[in-house]
């Protein structure tokens, strides 16, 4: 179990909406990977055209929502999408996304930083993509920041934990929640975000682009149980040498 | 569910008994694996000296024993142990270990390839322990091995997938089942593994040395379902540029 | 031959002068690498104590100067230490590096920016020493920076390109000079980051630790000529199937 | 300098005379490469047609010849083409490649052996290409081989120093030379593996298909030389924890 906001939650698997094949698709897969917190983009929100819109189902199948202000290239962009979300969703819950570079999407220090500040303030509940830069993660948990999300590898590369060593570094600092998001792309990769000591992590690609999406959230739920039990059990180091696991069957040499 | 020589196995997690800090503990860490098939040292069955047996135990517990030939340094060696081990276990099971470097204990290729022809011919079921050399495994395959179990790393280092390339290659080419033995050393490694499309992994220290064992049983006996339905619900590709998860809200920039 | 500012240098190795064991071994060291541009703390220069004075011979030397503000944990501590810089060395050129965390130095994005802006407009040369952040490399481009320095692995470290999905984005993105630096510990790592695009890079812990820093002087020296040799002469890909170097001899089998 | 069988060599690079566009071509990187020993299939020598013959220029230009066995699938297929070759280019050294597998190239280890063990009492220079598999380079060497040539990773894939584990254990038990071959892409990859502490390296595909074969031959040249540099001037470790290289300028704290 973990804190996040005001409420705690069992899962440490967060998941995302976007690419699935179909609304029906979506929530089988959310539902398979007993995740309790979804992100979507302000976008699929659709209130007057129900066809569209993945608000109500995903309220009614009972989940968190998380909405994200996915396509803001500027604080103020993303400002104005946080309102907007909290009023069309009802909810104080944000994934902060400010990505002014269309290709990478890679997210902007200086101005989630600042949106961040002026969100928490106005009582959001802010959950900050940002790059893995430690630094950075301690100046959003002073202004209020509910968790840090920094990425393993760039957005739907399925790349894994690219930036393993500055995660480390961000877990051990961090006095709020570590969410990995972004490039995790296999639940070894999941596992080992867990393994490193992140609270948590946030997963969408790798599951909605499975050719068996229902399949593939099942085992990035295992994946995540598993790396935070390992976490929790004790890992053992890394060796150059060789150890013997078996006892060697000395005698062997002497009959 | 795999099959191996003659059996059909629910669980593919093999597991080892060294390293553990006593028989309780081991015996607790396996049944939370979960495990069917579990290899200990010649050395370890004292039929004279109960105190120091593992094989009663383990049997009373329903485990599937896997000798080793630990300890062997060649091929003359290594059939003496099988005897000995077939006579003292009652079983044609065998993992075969021919590791003439004290230090890393590499597996020998010529030795194992020359005792595996004559075990498998003398009606053993062979799983030989090996370097992860695709020609090599095509060979075991060639002389009867009902598997092979190339490592992942120097056993005991608990690096995790080193020869990643290499496996690839020989799951791609195999006959047999491919069981990733040595170097695992963390449940987001035995996932991977499975993801490559490995049948099985065998883990033994990760386990026996964590510091809650059971814990870390159940976190790769969880890590070992994940990483194969991951592999077969169609893990997705890797990619260099972003691929934006969720659809950007456009209309933002317009408002 | 590259252009940095309103000079162009041959050399794309650049150094620093931290933990050499003495100024003679620094100086020989510094000489035989090439490098036209050391880095220095303004904290190295004691007009009024010659013998913990680095300024003046490396001034002697022929060295083109480039202090840095090692130990500023603000843009006001930063700006101070340039202002001081600039007149103990006269010289406009400036490593800008600000980093509040004492155990990892990890830069701070938004004194960076912030401290880079104010002294590109005073008329600084900046290189700013930053997280491998492709966003912020832009901004810091925007504000006036002379080149941007992403670092490779925490200072120190030799862990050597642990960034480098990230370092390709920035010098794909990137419109001025991009030197990697921190984390280079081998001359691999450097020729690695050349073979990237990367426009030079900085070592210090590297050489200077070195058990004989004169000749990993040399080494870094040629490897980075090496790196950019290869980038510019057009690597080849890389492949997961074999492709044979020498054409199979395919008599051989008929005969 | 190094000591292969009963020649010194200067230069740590070997090379290879497949892939390239042109004997003209080929010429001019292998001189500008500086290597001493260059490798080629028994089927370039044409005697009889010097159109397509590489052996008479490479003779006239002063290399040393290293025939290679390339195309042979067995034992008794390599020592036939090593009798060819010997005939064919008046020379005992021999790089002996024995590989069943057409579609990765993978060394045999079986037939490698057998074929080196008849070779080297024949008085053949034996230079075996393998896996990098540390109990097989012990066993070639004891069988009287000249030298290992351990994998770096698949031929032609460019993929580095996948092996690095178990280059590490080569290198420290072998009494022989270590020449690591196949797989090394860029001139990085070379210095890491003399950085290793291997003696040389061939490279082939990375030169023979650069955009500009001349300019990456020299890039190898000087890597090479880097990295043996770097091996006999003392690398330092690797640290998860940063070392400031710059003393902090601490009295900025307190002005």
């Amino acid at each position: 179990m973990f804190t996040l906001g005001d409420r705690t939650f069992t899962s440490r698997l967060l998941t995302g909406t976007g690419k699935f094949s179909g609304t029906k698709h979506m929530l089988a897969a959310l539902q398979a990977s007993e995740s309790e917190l979804v992100t979507l983009a302000l976008k699929r929100v659709s209130l007057n055209d129900p066809a569209d819109d993945l608000f109500s189902p995903l309220k009614a199948a009972g989940f968190q929502l998380l909405p994200n202000t996915s396509g803001a290239c500027t604080a103020e962009d993303a400002i104005l999408a946080a309102h907007l979300a909290r009023e069309a969703m009802g909810t104080p819950w944000l994934k902060l996304e400010i990505h002014p570079d269309p290709r990478y999407l890679m997210p902007d220090p200086i101005e989630t930083l600042k949106a961040a500040k002026a969100l928490a303030r106005e009582g959001f509940i802010v959950l900050p993509y940002i790059h893995a830069d430690p630094v950075l993660c301690k100046r959003l948990e002073d202004v209020g920041c509910a968790a840090v999300m920094p990425l393993a590898a760039p957005i739907g590369s399925n790349l894994g934990l690219e930036t393993r060593e500055f995660l480390r570094i961000i877990i051990e600092q961090a006095q709020v929640p570590v969410i990995v998001d972004a490039g995790i792309g296999a639940p070894s990769h999941a596992a080992a975000a867990m393994e490193l000591g992140a609270d948590a992590v946030l997963v969408n690609t790798a599951i909605a682009t499975a050719a068996d999406p229902v399949a593939m959230a099942t085992a990035f739920k295992l994946a995540v149980i598993a790396g935070r039990m390992a976490y929790e059990a004790g890992l053992p180091g890394q060796h150059q040498q060789a150890q013997a696991s078996s006892p060697l069957t000395d005698f062997l040499l002497s009959t």
